[in-house]
């Protein structure tokens, strides 16, 4: 299947979102095919610092109970904010492996420091793939050398294409801002099918800046980032074992470091840094498990955002209202059930439901008449849908993403043997 | 399809439950064929006490802000703790109607409450069927009078019938109980179609009973009933609009009145309303739409009865995991993967999971070999399937049923036009 979207620019919050190749000054990517798991197709992919003494890092992972080594390790290393570099590898997740599972993310962080010459602690590990299998560190070693050798500036496409698992397209956007009269780049690759799912769907998103960020702006855009964009999405509502997202700030841009976030230069940087991220997480709704359509769920007039957001995370979660998109079908009483179940604090007639700009319900009541049903019905053959929900209850709003629910999600899922 | 459990008598927590046609004293039903939607079938169904001044009534109804007008109506009438007769149609919800809607409910019970000669606010009142659409009272005027002229005491599993919607089979279960020596009779009927739906798959529940109960005492037990039947299953987590559960107690047993919850006759009472409850609720996931397997989510060793029941209902309503079991692939990944994003306090190392009585993980790693997965195979075969995850933590406990996710949900749901 090809993604539902193919535009390669895209305008999000007044920053222009590219998703053609890029480079980042002061970041080098590898990438090498292990084997230990596929054939024929590269699986390591490795980021590199060029400052001898790293960059400033930040890292958001799964809030799964169940993480996998790799996060644990990760956790660990960025404890001084600091990392030298990134080693990625696709096929197996090393999770649910235990405490030799652990030592194995430890010694692959090992090999790739010994080969940079930096600390152990600075390299930061991931892992995607199935879950339950020890990782193999011996392939690995193997090839640290010639992923350190081979590094290069413009192998960001590559590095997406080794992290890929069930993914069908790799995922990469960037964006540039002025910044205290410098142009930073911020660019980052992507990997996950939709779905936020244990084994094979793992979320891998690494990002690198040149801009110079202290490490409280940091962590706080990427947080800030992280909450917008992949905690916006869902595809089945399932969480992996090993979801990381890695930004990295090297400074090589030359603008004064910025240190507080409240200030311009910070939110403009937020601002490119947080439009990265949601495209990222567009591109992988998009490439969702048996996905057909991008569906916006925008919930506005909530008593605050907490509200929106769990009723956009619930309508979007809805098999019933995932289904009658995949089916093309306008059905505005799944929504507003789902809206009704949430668990927020609701009064039907004060409810407005908008596909598109189309009012479907007011008042409590549907609108009705063969016009509306026929708008609405072409609505719901685009590839990318909007539907509005304003609870008009105050001001909180929240906009999730997702995708339909198809015969192909259901295939995928349950390993069909026919 | 035909459902997936034939068997005839069920022993639930002690009381043995029939599937079989049954009888209450003191209660009589009766259906017709209004043609307000569905041509050459029934879609009336009424419900009567024999007592002059009706009977003790209770009800447990959607938590979904969008409720349905005879929603509404039910509370107003129950607010007495009385009712004399339920009157329930098929094909039209009367859901999201607005105030013209609820004057229609309102206008069913008093046709209803005039040809019985009973006071409007005994009657109660019940929808299922396309939402948004205004309940034509016309052709249910009609046929009150031919309703209550053919009332029967051995009319329940026509009364099932009657109220099926999406439903494949009528679902309709009893028990028997000796209560201060006397034989009391608990019957109810149910229709849902698993999904707890929008359109076309509201559950509504009606069980009446012989016993003699006070009004609290009834309270007590259909709430505690709910609580351990409909409101532990799921299909796919969405609610209707129109949810109704409601049980008579009419007194023809002669036994005296309940009135001691925490009494050992209230507690066999208790026992007997629950069984026939929990069976009818599990009638409903095996009649789940496209299920092929009915599964049972034991979790154990939670702190608390509430973290094992969000523990043992996000594993149920989880896409990832109803589509394995569809797949009939072990996927012990997905089962803990859900698990650790319940949202409760869980430590990987002390959970165990088991398929019927096989352990696949435990200390958190896999059970790895050749015959475990052989044998966690064949279980995955079954029609039914048992799942027991011990967290390890405490004594709290909760079972949860669910249904497979297959192709056919997603064609029944899509509406899909092939």
């Amino acid at each position: 299947m090809t993604p539902v979207h193919a535009e390669a620019e895209k305008n999000i919050k007044n920053v222009t979102v590219s998703r053609y190749a890029f480079e980042i000054p002061g970041f080098r990517t590898a990438v090498a095919a292990s084997g230990m798991r596929y054939k024929g197709r590269t699986d390591l992919a490795l980021i590199v610092s060029d400052n001898p003494s790293g960059c400033t890092a930040s890292g958001v992972f799964t809030r799964n109970c169940f993480c996998a080594a790799p996060v644990e390790v990760c956790r660990e290393h960025l404890a001084g904010g600091r990392a030298k570099a990134v080693i990625a590898n696709a096929g197996i997740a090393n999770a649910c492996t235990g405490e030799d599972g652990k030592m194995r993310s430890v010694q692959t962080a090992r090999l790739v420091a010994k080969e940079l010459g930096c600390e152990e602690d600075s390299v930061l590990v991931a892992s995607t793939g199935v879950i339950g299998m020890q990782l193999p560190t011996g392939p690995i070693a193997e090839k640290v050398p010639e992923l350190v050798a081979s590094l290069t500036r413009s192998g960001w496409e590559d590095a997406a294409r080794a992290i890929m698992t069930t993914d069908l397209v790799p995922k990469m956007a960037s964006a540039r801002v002025v910044v205290d009269g410098k142009t930073i780049t911020v660019g980052g690759i992507a990997k996950g099918s939709g779905m936020i799912a244990p084994d094979m769907a793992t979320l891998l998103v690494f990002v690198c800046t040149d801009a110079s960020v202290s490490s409280e702006v940091l962590d706080h855009w990427t947080r800030a980032g992280a909450e917008d964009s992949f905690n916006s999405i869902t595809v089945d509502g399932d969480t992996s074992t090993n979801d990381t997202l890695i930004v990295l700030a090297g400074g090589a841009a030359g603008n004064p470091t910025l240190t507080d976030i409240d200030g311009p230069s910070s939110v403009a940087f937020g601002e490119a840094l947080g439009a990265v991220l949601r495209d990222l997480a567009i591109q992988v709704v998009m490439d969702g498990e048996g996905a057909t359509k991008l569906i916006e769920i925008d919930v506005t007039g909530a008593k605050n955002r907490g509200d929106a957001r769990t009723v956009a995370l619930t309508v979007s979660n809805s098999p019933l209202v995932k289904t009658a998109f995949f089916g093309q079908d306008a059905n505005w009483g799944r929504i507003v059930a789902a809206a009704g179940r949430a668990g927020v604090d609701l009064q039907p007639e004060n409810v407005t439901l908008y596909f598109e700009d189309l009012c479907v319900f007011r008042g409590g009541t549907p609108v009705l008449g063969q016009e509306v049903e026929e708008r609405a019905s072409e609505i719901f053959k685009q590839k990318d849908i909007r539907v509005r929900l304003d609870l008009g209850m105050g001001n909180g709003a929240f906009t999730a993403y997702t995708c339909d629910f198809s015969f192909d999600y259901v295939k995928i899922n349950a390993s069909y043997r026919s």
